[in-house]
């Protein structure tokens, strides 16, 4: 079995000795171009000249969750593209939202800045009934923050394209649930896949939905977001802030005016880090399945863009 | 039933209105010197004078969750001190340590930093199984936080006096466990009460067990850290840093090393703020069961100190 590698910004030596280490009997090494054909490839965002010269693959494994990049390849039809489910990556997705959501909530910005500055001083609490927060996507990251969150007794809602049902969430589906989810949320996480149906989801109209004093966190994907349209709202009080950690052009652009924005707090796409030694698990453990010809999690439906 | 409120630096009157809608036919006023005896206080700090003027009282209800302010007064035997358990305490601390742990896990000071700065750059992922929380004082507010931080796959060790079992914490006793417990611990937190026997438990000796690289995170009391101990161990490199919401002097005195401190988060003891409405329920409540001659939760043992 012949496996090849073709991550871009990835430093291969380690997947490819880890990949070795999980399947000994195969043949793993780093695409070039011209390369022999594989039957699997372990890729982040390849170039199409490598799915055109790889006509015999049996299967693409993405390492991270997002397949926006791939999907916009031409791929032969019956080529299987599998994404990470998990692999570490919804604990971290967990950890980053409810970080962002207790650190606007509780004002803790605001406290540090001001004992940076010497001043002990109070501000009046605020009442977690009124910061409801909407998560939007609900697969496994989307779930496990949603959890997260419920935990620290905000009242959570949820939305997915398709209806769900998760404990101690209220969960709305659809074009229909939308524009109520978007009513009864004041934060809002976006945790959705990258497809032409979400693609500037959030935008002047459905941000203005929100509860005002409304607070985006968005880890999903930057062409999520209309940039100008979440500035515009901020600038307007409607929208009290954001947290973002993903930009339409990555990383974000010198001048772009998200980077000086008082209101705005950002991270570089750093949300949920692909853990290799998970990551190179599951792979492994999917590509002996797909030998053995059986069945696996996390095969993309390419219609439906996830 | 006549009710007197004693607190200092408590905004008195929507206390006492809470106080009166949910106690219909108590009689309930603001304490001052040579007031009518009553038969139940609402305290926070009082004088001794107040106690000695007041010797028919029954109870105490203090409005936080630490009482050694009122145990260092000289009260009459058989005067039952009551705290709040929980009123929504213990959400606050579960949000304020978590956050406070994420953030020194994740680095999202200096990624928040080098983007303020410009700067799009990564760091390696630090591995969760490297940074066990040790959570010491197991009670109401201690339980939740060591739940919470299980709920994000951090491995948690909890230690309090007497033994306790808690699903998914490795839990510690006594000082026989103490030490083994501070050596399975990077991150510490400290939410034990303040009596004798814990004060300056965190001192050069206790702090130097902990896994180097040790954070520490101090909600209790500011009594219980040995402060330059602490200081002297940052600058040896043992201790990466800490969170500090509570402080042997509050307002943290002008001029102490903590405000300027590169590796110290500062608070103004606001990790959990008594919540008034849930207070005051809570409190009514309790009036009324002693008054029916029944038990309440939350009695302070005096001599234990909790």
């Amino acid at each position: 079995m012949k496996i090849t590698f073709c991550c871009t910004d990835t430093k291969a030596e380690p997947w490819l000795r880890g990949l070795a280490a999980a399947l000994p009997a195969a043949d793993i090494s780093v695409w070039q171009p011209g390369a022999p054909q594989a039957d699997y490839a372990v890729v982040w965002a390849p170039p199409q000249q490598f799915i055109d010269e790889q006509p015999r693959l049996q299967a693409l494994f993405n390492i991270g969750a997002g397949v926006d990049a791939l999907l916009r390849l031409r791929l032969p039809p019956g080529l299987r593209v599998v994404r990470l489910d998990d692999a570490g990556m919804a604990v971290q997705m967990a950890e980053y939202v409810s970080h962002a959501l207790i650190r606007h909530f509780r004002e803790f910005d605001g406290y540090e800045a001001d004992m940076r500055a010497g001043r002990w001083s109070y501000r009046k609490p605020r009442l977690r009934q009124d910061f409801p927060v909407g998560v939007m996507g609900l697969g496994v990251l989307g779930e496990r923050v949603a959890r997260a969150v419920a935990q620290f007794d905000f009242p959570v809602r949820g939305w997915s394209r398709g209806a769900k049902q998760i404990a101690g969430v209220r969960c709305y589906s659809g074009a229909q649930g939308f524009n109520d989810f978007l009513a009864a949320s004041r934060v809002l996480v976006n945790l959705l896949p990258l497809t032409p149906e979400t693609q500037d989801i959030m935008n002047r109209d459905t941000l203005a939905r929100l509860v005002p004093g409304a607070y985006v966190i968005n880890v999903a994907r930057g062409a999520h977001l209309v940039d100008e349209d979440l500035l515009a709202l901020i600038d307007a009080g409607q929208v009290a802030g954001a947290t973002l950690d993903v930009f339409r052009t990555e990383p974000l652009p010198a001048g772009h005016p998200f980077w000086s924005h008082p209101r705005i707090t950002l991270t570089p796409h750093t949300s949920a880090r692909t853990l290799r030694d998970e990551s190179i698990a599951q792979i492994a453990g999917k590509i002996a399945a797909l030998a053995r010809g059986e069945p696996v999690a996390g095969v993309v439906d390419a219609a439906r863009g996830y």
